[in-house]
């Protein structure tokens, strides 16, 4: 059975970091399948890396191992966590960016020992990647570190109820197209007020002329806000954190 | 024998919704090989994208399955396509990006049906990647749906001829290099009339001095305006859709 | 065992070369594992190819075949390498980029004939990819072209001892974080001087509070300066050339 280990970090790939990581990841699991999800999380950006490994943890084989690195905290006295969770590990920092994994039912959790030879800039290199490779020889989870108890956990904000019985969320992300992703559970039928509009909650994008203002559902499940053909966080002036409010009609 | 599953999207990455896409390929085609093309066409650039993936589709092994999502589209009543041509199979939506292997002769095109449950703004995810994933596993491109008959077709403009003999044509893409590629068939020996200026095809950009307007053929036969060790589009003004004349002297 | 092609280049994604690459090598090597290690490095930028590349090619397995195409040069006199090193081969164009394994000791250099159909403007994919695609296949290197013996060299430049003892160096690179990597070799416990500053050289950036100027011993042994949780070039004004000094104290 082929074993993945996908990468999700914040390197950018231009300086060579990732490179790094790939290179000691085949010299310790020749074997592996080394497969990129993403290397532009903002960089530093928690949160973004969390909401990105929360769209696709679950969506590869039992057995996957994902290597996440966005580590503003690298150095520091957070800690280094291997987790099996829902038949797939993951490998990465304690600062939330794993809690997708974290809060599935029987998640177990150890912390990585930290060795003294490491660069204390790059744990990705150093302490991820072997872990990564380790696990994706099959070596068991319980063999890498102490069981970690306490991981810690970061979660979208939930939306709260207003008087008049309508949902208040927030934007949470901004993706490439300029859509504006909220924390909303999608509702058809409604309405969204976003930056001074009210825009009808529709089943696609193409159910609008192009450059009109539209709400779908998204691949989530989260109300997004979109220009049809068009940049919804420019248009509109959409950023992470903007106010909106869904109503149902 | 190998399978490749080729990516070509204009996703980014760093949402994850190419990752999502890689965990569902491996998932239903677990030996296949997937291999980035890129993620970087222009959002919803359905032209770059075709020429982008005209340059690359055949040149990969017989039996590899590109999948191409370009879709702005989605959710609306464009078809989803599967595509055997040349001994390469191709996904993607119905909206001329999968043009270069549609006019191959020989190419078949079924219709790929739509799912209730498939989201209504990620058929990548939902409809091609499956499709991809069917066809990297061998199953026969005439099991995946009904014959599409009349494909859409984006072409490449032709040139014009003048009345004094010369050819016009325009600029059809600016590559990260700031290269201006026309439309213009290669013809060494003759000149180019861009951004007012008279420019000589020469064989290679080493023919002219540092920051000196150049021609070349390029890899794909076509004649490109190139400043050496500059930017071409910035330095000339030259964007998509610029005239240029080819003269032969 | 798995032979695998690492991609090093300057041509982003989005423009089909590196897919005509890949395509190449896995038509040419149909068992070998291609991996990307960047195509960001800066456009014709050879210096960053060369620093990215001096980081990760040694940290791949044993027969590892790294392409390296940053290639302002292409199509004039400049000759085609294939190198054996310190158990890798690299690939790539005779400008200096592949000085880091060319300096290794009992490295070999051929010369790789320029066919005569092959592509002015494209040696990556009709020069270089078909000679990283043989070594993959294990053919010899000394089949592939005749002895190079002088291999232009690039090298990172050497800091200065200042009258007072101190050593000058210079900011050699900016990464995607916005650190600012010098030539100096790091020293924890000395201070260094940097925009009109003088920074603490610490363990790690979580030593310092948020927003404040710190320099580390980055994971390659040099001196880096960054400001925690921000961007140091943006901030303090630094850029490659910049002028840098380490005093111990």
């Amino acid at each position: 059975m082929r074993r993945f280990i996908t990468l999700l970090t914040d390197f950018g790939t231009a300086d060579g970091y990732v490179g790094e990581i790939k290179g000691v990841l085949l010299t310790l699991a020749p074997d592996a399948e080394v497969v990129d999800v993403t290397h532009e999380i903002l960089p530093q950006d928690v949160d973004h890396g969390r909401l990105t490994l929360a769209r696709v943890w679950r969506r590869f084989p039992s057995g996957t191992v994902h290597l996440v690195v966005v580590d503003p905290g690298v150095g520091s006295s957070r800690a280094a966590l291997a987790i099996a969770s829902d038949g797939r590990f993951l490998v990465g920092p304690d600062n939330g960016v794993l809690s997708p994994a974290v809060l599935a039912g029987g998640a177990r959790a150890v912390a990585l020992p930290v060795p003294a030879h490491s660069s204390a800039t790059f744990h990705g290199r150093d302490i991820f990647a072997p872990a990564a490779a380790a696990l994706a020889r099959g070596e068991p989870l319980e063999t890498l570190g102490v069981e970690a108890t306490h991981p810690m956990i970061r979660r979208t904000p939930e939306p709260t109820r207003l008087a008049d019985g309508a949902l208040q969320g927030e934007v949470i992300l901004i993706d490439r197209f300029g859509n504006a992703v909220t924390n909303l559970v999608g509702l058809r039928g409604g309405t969204i007020d976003a930056a001074d509009r009210q825009i009808a909650v529709r089943r696609t994008y193409a159910e609008v002329a192009p450059d009109t203002p539209v709400a779908v559902v998204g691949s989530t499940g989260f109300v997004e806000v979109a220009v049809r053909d068009g940049n919804a966080s420019r248009t509109l002036g959409l950023s992470r954190g903007s106010r909106v409010v869904l109503r149902t009609s």
